[in-house]
């Protein structure tokens, strides 16, 4: 996920599940750098965030993103939709919100405290008992306590954590860069503690939750049937631990899930994580240079360490397998990448400019006022009732991103600046659409008008963001 | 809000805006405890979240809340619901994502280090630059920071931003209690940055939101005249900064807009925080014992520490004024709160437990796949459509938290154990149901029987939703 550093490309010999977060080649010889994620054009990142107001960072907090109002609604977005996916029946991931700082000794019991300290933020209170405690860099071990406090029975596996808790890893300060070398950032996390029998069904939803992903929502290649691409990392030819055969039944699993999926696959021969094999999806940026986004990767370790347990069928009690896996990465790189994608002409349902509603004639009150209105409707601000009968806005309510220009400026500047700004749709109200309560809607791409009422200009926006696009 | 010890007391008298973090009265005489929070039923949080399984605290991070799947789901539920209101025009908070961490100098700046540090968790990185960071105990030096690096002229006043980052403070050990004590928690924060003629106008606002929550949503009080109570903390008798001419401006702002607002109010003379009067929202617990949620404060400080500017309409730089507001407070303590309050019989709406399905007879399969399919209809699982067109999930999908109780027990004996698991509807589903598709639906409380479809039902579940029933 993030380029390897020699003292990370240690770590991840000796410390297996860390490499999902950190590299993509952890044992790999070659220095091919193409799937490396710094890469992604920071020029055109930042362009973008100034202009339209994303984010900002400060030397008060290196590598700690401030996401604007505009990028929060993004960010919060891209959340939600992921919520809304794991969420399904087969995916069934159930959200816990965990404690960022742990205890020393969790780390200790985990294996980062030794391997990856340098790479940790130590968290101290100024308290009598000086007790040290760890700023969170990954989600894992805090699933395992939770896994622990319950006991589990067989039939009550797979179960599956989401989390998207803020992780902190300490970045050297120089290699600090916009959103993706950062060392606060989010996961949409996710680990399956499930059986040996499991791994292959789970495997097969995860690809599919890839799939609903990158090829139905997220596409960065025009190309449908080559949206993203798939690589199968299998064993490392010497820094591995654990049983051949288990790394032959395990990457016999994930060829046979390949092949039901029916996707394309490349072989990445050697190139697991050392404790065993794993899937990454690889999306093309712009240049067509190979980022990789999603992971999914089989621990046979973690669970160990932690003894995690269940009580199988035959009242015996046996050692879970964890899937760690991941589907936009880290959100913050992951909206990088979508930066360079749309450069700025963010989809509809994304957009933080989802319309511009323009008065033609700025002195005429009506006009004005329409476009106020308009505005309030598209936005759900509801502001329109009796104060004294103010009712709460329900959960569920469409909410759009709607402005409205009324500077004393000719119309076609005021048009053309919305276009500029990469406001989805141009809302035009005069004389005639106040009449006739019928506006003039147009797209930044196309000039061709239409004319909708208002509560047809929702139920399109509605439309719209229903199916992403 | 947390109560006060002997070293936040000093703190409150020589930094002001702490106080509404730590304390209620923060410059109080009188030793009446009957508004702190800590006093939250624990047995009654403890055990329902037991039952319901609603979080864990493990001595691996003491004072940090495991949100289990249930309970995260009302704590997601509680910032949506919040995150629905601030976003209406008249509130038109945006929010803001930041950092957690800040370097030293901030919290100097701020006066944090100087006065706070005893209570803060001190982060540090292990890399050559050795530098020293706080964890944010709160949200506003951050938002100080966001105003800080954009120019603004009055009329972009007043600038709202919401914020629910997690906070620390590091509590003494021995203290942490439950959701109450805490060493991490959330807060539905917001600072409003506004010039001193809007001062009563976002008063007046921060009221109504006030108003949406505890008089139309949480009814902590079944006496519509009394769902909660104001006071009016003003000047403190003899620690107090600023001129007493901006004191009884300010204060008399404050009563302007309590009599506007038609509410009642309860003067709390003397017992402002030394930097401005503000204003307490109280409600009971079930015993009538009064408890702090939210907050109303007036910061003439914090601005002038930050050098916060912005241009008038005669250009000159004048010093916005900043308001800090929460409306839950601690969301941590607002869940302890309703907990208290519903002892587990939660409304449907905020319910981990929404409906049960029954199958009369659990050897029929036409019965027990009925009640999948329900089920997924209402947990909007969408499963049930083609492997090969999942489509995904939308955004403002509806989601019922729906089980199906299959187990081989008496039909009695299901029933019950869903009442008494505090479900808020039970449907149940025999041989008549499947041939009619209309399906027999009782509340927890009442045994009158409802028959319904599917579809029915599920209207029905997305109405009591949208109106937070």
């Amino acid at each position: 996920m993030f380029p390897i550093t020699t003292a990370e490309r240690l770590v991840c010999v000796r410390f297996p599940y860390l490499s999902r977060h950190l590299v993509t080649k952890p044992t790999g010889l070659k220095s091919d750098t193409s799937t490396t994620t710094n890469n992604v054009n920071q020029s055109i990142t930042y362009d973008v965030s100034n202009k339209q107001k994303l984010y900002i960072t400060d030397p008060i907090s290196p590598g700690s993103i401030f996401f604007l109002p505009n990028g929060t609604k993004i960010f919060n977005k891209l959340i939600q939709f992921m919520k809304q996916q794991q969420g399904r029946l087969k995916f069934g991931y159930q959200e816990v919100i965990t404690p960022l700082i742990f205890k020393k000794s969790l780390w200790e019991q985990s294996g980062h405290w030794e391997n990856y300290k340098d790479d940790m933020f130590k968290v101290e209170g100024t308290d009598a008992s000086k007790e040290t405690y760890g700023l969170k860099p990954m989600n894992c071990p805090g699933h395992c306590v939770i896994y622990n406090r319950f006991d589990h029975s067989y039939n009550e596996l797979p179960l599956r954590y989401s989390d998207f808790s803020p992780l902190h890893r300490n970045e050297a300060s120089g290699a600090l860069s916009g959103l993706t070398r950062v060392r606060k950032f989010h996961q949409d996390d996710g680990h399956i503690f499930c059986t040996k029998e499991q791994v292959e069904s789970e495997i097969l939803n995860c690809l599919k939750l890839v799939d609903l992903c990158y090829g139905k929502v997220f596409k960065f290649n025009t190309d449908p049937t080559t949206t993203y691409s798939i690589n199968l990392s299998t064993r490392p030819k010497d820094h591995y631990i654990g049983e051949l055969q288990t790394w032959d039944h395990a990457e016999g699993v994930l060829k046979n899930v390949l092949e039901k999926s029916g996707k394309k696959w490349q072989l990445n021969e050697g190139d697991g994580a050392f404790y065993g094999p794993k899937l990454d999806i690889m999306v093309p940026d712009h240049t067509g240079k190979s980022h990789q986004v999603a992971t999914i990767q089989l621990d046979f370790q973690l669970p160990i360490r932690f003894n995690l347990k269940y009580k199988d069928r035959d009242n015996t009690y046996k050692t879970p397998i964890m899937i760690h896996r991941a589907v936009f990465g880290s959100v913050e790189r992951f909206l990088a990448l979508l930066i360079d994608h749309y450069k700025g002409k963010w989809p509809f349902w994304l957009n933080p400019y989802q319309a511009m509603v323009i008065p033609i004639n700025t002195k005429d009150v009506k006009q004005v006022e329409a476009c106020q209105i308009l505005k309030e409707q598209l936005a759900g601000e509801n502001e329109l009732e009796e104060e004294s009968d103010l009712k709460p806005i329900p959960l569920n309510n469409f909410r759009f991103n709607v402005d409205v220009d009324e500077r004393s400026e000719p119309l076609g500047y005021r048009i053309k600046d919305a276009i500029l700004k990469h406001y989805s749709y141009l809302i035009i109200i005069g004389e005639e659409e106040v009449k006739t309560g019928k506006y003039s809607i147009r797209t930044r791409d196309d000039r061709k008008l239409d004319h909708l009422t208002g509560k047809e200009i929702y139920d399109m926006f509605c439309n719209l963001e229903r199916n992403y696009k």
